[in-house]
């Protein structure tokens, strides 16, 4: 049996953790496994980043991939390891709500969802430390689900997996509120208001961080250098980008600020 | 079949682009891909530094290994997307010239060179956003390329790929006039002088940015931090080090600072 | 044959090494190998740090892989290239002491240990170059080993790898006194002191640039971000920690600056 695995953490790619946890995995699920680096460089101990980033890839990954996610500050208290089924594919990380967005995407499709507390001490390494179980419980865990051990052989079912609050947009006079759900390393921000929702809307503006930007460009093409845009980025929702800079940085804007969209004045 | 593809980039490491073309490539193209990261750390938007960088690259690689390149500020404009067969492997990308020493690559061994615009909307994934072409559209026909769909089946043969006006060395008296080519992250100088060219000179002095540098040597060992330095770097070119520091900053020297090789006086 | 082949360099990945590498391997070891990037972010030139990487991730891999390294001061002079057989694994790298801790934990199993300078031009590329025998020697000489070429016919046996001296911690009164060994890209420091020596000590206190820390804790999450804390870290060894903070900055410390662990004043 061949299957993806991929990786999400905060670890940077300067230290062990990523080399440790290739070499756990290897050796449990063998020759025939593929593994995907999505990031290591997650802000550090930023949960909802990461899950942002995992909904976003997991719609692009072949049916019965398995993700890894290790963006863990409660590692070696009482937060529980999990292991899920998020419709076509497979999660395996800390039980911190990092797996919001991709458990939201398959209850959106409604796709079955079945999460475990990955509570069976056979399926992790031999000796677990009390500040890496990235390494000692999530490869080991998530190598077992690559070689073909069933999700529920690998801890008790559970269901209430701890889920982020997120922020969803709501309507207000003339357009939507919403808010930046993730800065890129450009400095791009975007949004957690889809594209759908202005559809009827007409001319619009976008409000962030003090600025109006009237109307969406179709492409960074069609704008100059320090110039503000909006535009419905790759994911489908609304971002503001400053063309070759940093919109974060121009309008003082992070994860968390509020952002509108409006049907523009006449 | 098993085929490599290799990606460069801008994108950095940190946001969604590398892991979102990973997964249209492992769904499209199935388990027996390979993917190689050559780099996403290409300066922003730099087409040449990204074309220095596949020129170099390539030539190690397997015969029929598929090269993508995503260094595209042309994203959503009238710029095509193409492929090609240059020589014995494959390049996807913008037709923006980030081929091009790839492509003269193939030229100078006399092998075959055949470009395609990449125009049919069946070998691009459904939705096609306006600013991730390296997803939607050159991940995807990658992915079909290694699956074994025939590159004239990609699209319209094209005769006029966009080639970037690459200077050439130009002999002067008592040697060759150049340009760097590339800094690389530690500042060491690449120039665009082969050493075949200067074989017959004897002993030489390199001109760059102010600074006169008597003599090539075959190893960092034989000078002293500090030292600039001349040598026949791992290209085949001369190039210009700073022991233990960066030339790029002790010369004020970047890509496209005139750089000479002389025959040195007696 | 399938193998795993692992990468840990000082190149930093925005320049050609890494590419050119894989290239060279998947030309040579074909479709069935396997590359992990372990890290290409050792600080250049410390050939200590890219050690003690090394000997932390080798006990994770499968029996058979094996591990290029190349943090390479001394290439182009008389330094030789070496490949090993160490335990179940492979190293191939320069004789600078890079392999040491590999060796050491070989030693330790008292399994399997066997040098050869890879003195055979027909396992190398058909050119070398004097600046970049990571790509002409190591990974053709990996990539071969991969290949199923046996260890013995990539050189000649010699008995006399250059090892890294290094500082054994040493039983002083009360503790012992150690070293720290390596500081992590959050500032934290890992100490040569392995748990085991500490057993029965009781209560201690760790005693590192100037300060005191009093007892190990278990985990991040016993502590307010600013503490300085000391827990056995994922090696095994004690370590030392500012909560959400760089320890190496707080303390002044860097490789090398003394660590001690004594038992506790009652």
């Amino acid at each position: 049996m061949t299957a993806f695995i991929s990786l999400t953490t905060d670890f940077g790619t300067s230290d062990f953790g990523v080399g440790e946890m290739l070499g756990v995995i290897y050796t449990i699920a063998g020759e025939e496994i593929r593994v995907a680096d999505l990031t290591h460089d997650v802000p550090p101990q930023n949960v909802l980043d990461a899950a942002v980033i995992l909904g976003r890839h997991t719609p692009y990954f072949p049916e019965g991939s398995i993700h890894i996610v290790v963006v863990d500050p409660g590692v070696g208290t009482t937060r529980r390891p999990i292991a899920a089924r998020l419709g076509r594919q497979f999660f395996v990380g800390p039980d911190n709500g990092v797996c919001t967005l991709m458990l939201r995407n398959a209850q959106r499709e409604g796709e079955p969802i079945q999460v475990v507390h990955t509570n069976r001490p056979r399926c992790w390494l031999e000796n677990v430390s009390t500040i890496f179980h990235g390494r000692d419980i999530f490869a080991a865990v998530g190598a077992h689900l690559a070689a073909g051990v069933p999700l529920e052989e690998l801890g008790d079912v559970i269901d209430d997996p701890v889920l982020l609050d997120l922020a969803e947009p709501r309507p207000i006079e003339g357009g939507w509120e919403g808010i930046v759900t993730r800065v890129d390393h450009f400095g791009n921000l975007e949004s957690n208001i889809d594209a759908s929702l202005i559809e009827g809307l007409g001319p619009v503006e976008v409000i962030v961080g003090g600025a109006a930007i009237h109307g969406l460009v179709e492409t960074f093409g069609a704008a100059r250098a320090g110039d503000l845009v909006a535009m419905i980025d790759s994911a489908g929702v609304i971002g503001v980008s400053a063309v070759n800079g940093s919109a974060a940085a121009r309008l003082n804007a992070a994860q968390g600020t509020p952002f509108k969209v409006l049907k523009a004045c006449a």
